[in-house]
């Protein structure tokens, strides 16, 4: 399958700063210091009880891609940077280790989700790419899966692409919201590279280019008698628009021998509208035609709308899924946990005067604990590198800050969650096919409890450090404490 | 200057239906109808008082480009478009004429600032690509333009490509951010693609390299003694990151000849830490080294902060500028406003059962009023294609609405604000320079009065139609009026 991405060099596409420490990092003789950075995000969008893991593919794109070129070449001489250094670039080949969570996977705040372990210039420069690619198709992928929770079996299509954030956020946000529970896309150019259905018949535009409604919706249906969805809402939804869909449908559709798909209502109190709809659609003898709804739309709308009747059963929904309006950040952080010291790692803190940005340190592993009876997911434990929790039935889980609150899990069987995708540099992972994606979140999703699934409070699924990492991380804390 | 889109071809990025209704209007012989389509938007986001052009060169550049490959010919295929359609699509040249409002320009609701006129199939299929870039861009530059606006003086640097939503979005929304108000970007492409300034210096990372916060900080006083800028907050600000910083400026800075740049707060209480963070800079013989904050900032933020006396000389604007956090979407439409019937438009119009959605018909043009002697923009007045306000002196506005309120403005200049850029489908518009872009913005933002500048409850600015487009329009809802 395509991928627009692979055409392009973004290798640029980074923060200055990363530029200037790398110049510095090679003055100092530092290019081979070997650095380990976590990406990690602090609190779940729209205050919900997980996210949804998205845009790993792009991420390994660019990855295979980075290469400086000439022109860029030219900028940092024009900045000032070492010729040495410069000439670092030019022959510049990326060579880190790189693990991640796969994509669809229902991710929670403090654990780690990429890490990257290499020479500290390489590691440090791909940053602003790592958390840009991760950041945006997460918080689609996120937004989606709320949605697609508040329809339920109904059909949800993103119809977002004109109120995107540039181009990249329509065609790699239809992707994420398609991998978080979408159906379909309005965007053409998703289905031209990722084989994801793009669907869409019609605008105003059309019928008030015929001027007359009966006419306009006859010559749609004459063209699509197989899948004739016709917009009513243009001049008055159910004193013409329904009225001349059902004759529409009569003229052109069943005399062909096909049955009308749909009509979409894009305007108005559409749950008012929806039930006056649907009885006047059943009544001309098409129960079985659909009714679509468009119009700033998002979940909470949607189950508002369902809760008091609405007779919906698909949504097109845009700019609040597109831009995720509600919560427009997805807060991705890339920090350095630890530096090699002859082989070994040694960890790293950041302190801080707000607390929640205090770093948890160490090159780590991360373990989903499933309960081997219900299949569900338990708690997540972040561990040390050299742990091994595969093979354990059972585990003693205990609140990092709340310490005496202690709960020990039986029956368990604990999955890592990290991926090697890189390594030497060198792409070690095949991405899968989108649609099996889409059908790994899903069953994902399943194993999480109604509790940590819910919109208003969801329950604060367990992300754990183990013992060891624990004592780690309190030590070094304990050690600033005492220096400051 | 280079621009990443020159290299790309979007023509794909399109909803469906346009494709849907394009293939409907070929079947029906109506290819060469020629219809007018405005975009326009709503509100401003944010509540403000005006918006900001932005997006134009970008859109010029898809197009100039526009251009269905082989592989999109093969998808329509699979969707089961007619052959003599897809041929039709293979010889595809846009032929449209294309006027615009230039970047940089304060917009209004309601008045059209892109209008396109040609085959209506070529005018549609670029209906996502003009709202999609132009919302996009316009956003982010009416963004930037309030931050800048609550920071007065100061510097506001744009930081943050890694909250963006895609690629384009950092690309794109740092060139908005530039064209709106900020003084330069940390996105290293934007300095090589667009000359904007691109700047950065450390992030904890380089700290916690070194471990020894002082050794650190004198590392990089060494490599750039001549642009120091220090991130303090990575241990404690005022306990131990200023007074290395000091440390370090003394050590490094000042026997090389130079004096320190600046320090940089990114988290904790920042208006009380710059503070006490001046002072010490002060008593330590470092008065002009400038104090740059970071951290969650937005236009309120700063004004606060100031407010309550903050010693603050920059500001870096992440996640909350990139995306437009507060009010995330621009809801440009692009609506069909007339059909040429025998070489004569025919206006168009849309109703609603929402009143706001109600559009206005007509091939239009658009004037904006100045007062000849403050130069203070006084209204814009949209009026019929063939009116000629060029050369009054005076005029009577009245609002559309409540048609009794009206006011004559005399000793006034009129001056067209649309812009042809395309001219039967060749660009006949040379983008300025991003400077003079800005410059330009500067310029414009400076003729509104500051009641339409202020965060809260800004003053209406007058978007009124003329006598005749208002009475076109009237009949136009008058004779649905008398259908319904």
């Amino acid at each position: 399958m395509g991928n627009t991405l692979e055409s392009r060099n973004l290798t640029m596409l980074m923060d200055f700063y990363e530029l200037s420490m790398a110049n510095g990092y090679f003055t100092n003789g530092m290019q081979d210091k070997v650095a380990y950075f976590d990406m990690f995000f602090r609190r779940v969008p729209d205050n919900g009880g997980f996210a949804i893991m998205a845009g790993l593919r792009q991420l390994i794109d660019y990855l295979k891609n980075l290469k400086f070129t000439q022109k860029d070449l030219e900028l940092f001489a024009k900045k000032g940077f070492n010729e040495d250094f410069i000439d670092y670039l030019r022959n510049f080949r990326f060579s880190c280790e790189v693990w991640a969570i796969p994509e669809g996977t229902p991710i929670f705040p403090g654990e780690p989700i990429i890490t990257v372990k290499g020479p500290v210039i390489e590691a440090q420069l791909i940053e602003t790419m790592v958390l840009l690619t991760i950041n945006h198709q997460s918080l689609i992928a996120t937004k989606a899966n709320r949605l697609k929770r508040a329809a339920g079996d109904r059909i949800i299509m993103e119809f977002g692409s004109r109120r995107a954030q540039g181009y990249d956020a329509a065609i790699y946000g239809a992707r994420a919201a398609y991998i978080g529970g979408c159906d379909a896309t309005a965007c053409a150019i998703d289905e031209r590279d990722f084989g994801i259905p793009a669907v869409g018949t019609m605008a105003h535009s059309w019928i008030q280019l015929f001027g007359d409604e009966l006419e306009a919706f006859c010559a749609y249906a004459r063209q699509y008698p197989d899948n004739c969805t016709l917009l009513v809402d243009t001049y008055n939804v159910l004193k013409t628009g329904i009225p001349n869909a059902i004759e529409a449908f009569k003229r052109e559709v069943l005399p062909r021998g096909f049955r009308p798909k749909g009509i979409r209502i894009d305007s108005g109190d559409i749950t008012y509208l929806s039930k006056k709809a649907r009885k006047m659609l059943d009544d001309a003898g098409f129960p079985d035609c659909k009714i679509v709804a468009s119009n700033s739309l998002d979940e909470i709308i949607i189950r508002d709308m369902l809760m008091q009747g609405a007779q919906i059963d698909s949504f097109g929904v845009g700019e609040r899924l597109i831009t995720a309006a509600s919560a427009p950040v997805f807060g991705g952080v890339y920090k350095i946990v630890a530096v090699e010291e002859d082989g070994v790692p040694v960890p790293r803190i950041k302190l801080s005067e707000n607390v929640q940005k205090i770093t948890t340190p160490c090159a780590k592993k991360l373990y989903r604990l499933f309960d081997k009876e219900s299949g569900k997911a338990l708690a997540d434990v972040i561990t040390l590198i050299d742990e091994e929790l595969d093979g354990i039935d059972s585990y003693e889980l205990f609140d990092p800050v709340y310490t005496w609150k202690r709960k020990t899990v039986t029956n368990i069987v604990a999955k890592p969650l990290l991926v090697k995708i890189f390594d030497k540099g060198e792409s070690c992972y095949q991405s899968p096919d989108i649609k099996d994606i889409k059908k790994f979140c899903n069953e994902q999703v399943d194993t999480l409890w109604d509790e940590v699934k819910r919109f208003e409070n969801p329950h604060t699924y367990y992300v754990d450090l183990s013992q060891k990492l624990w004592a780690e991380k309190k030590r070094l804390l304990d050690e600033y404490a005492k220096k400051g």
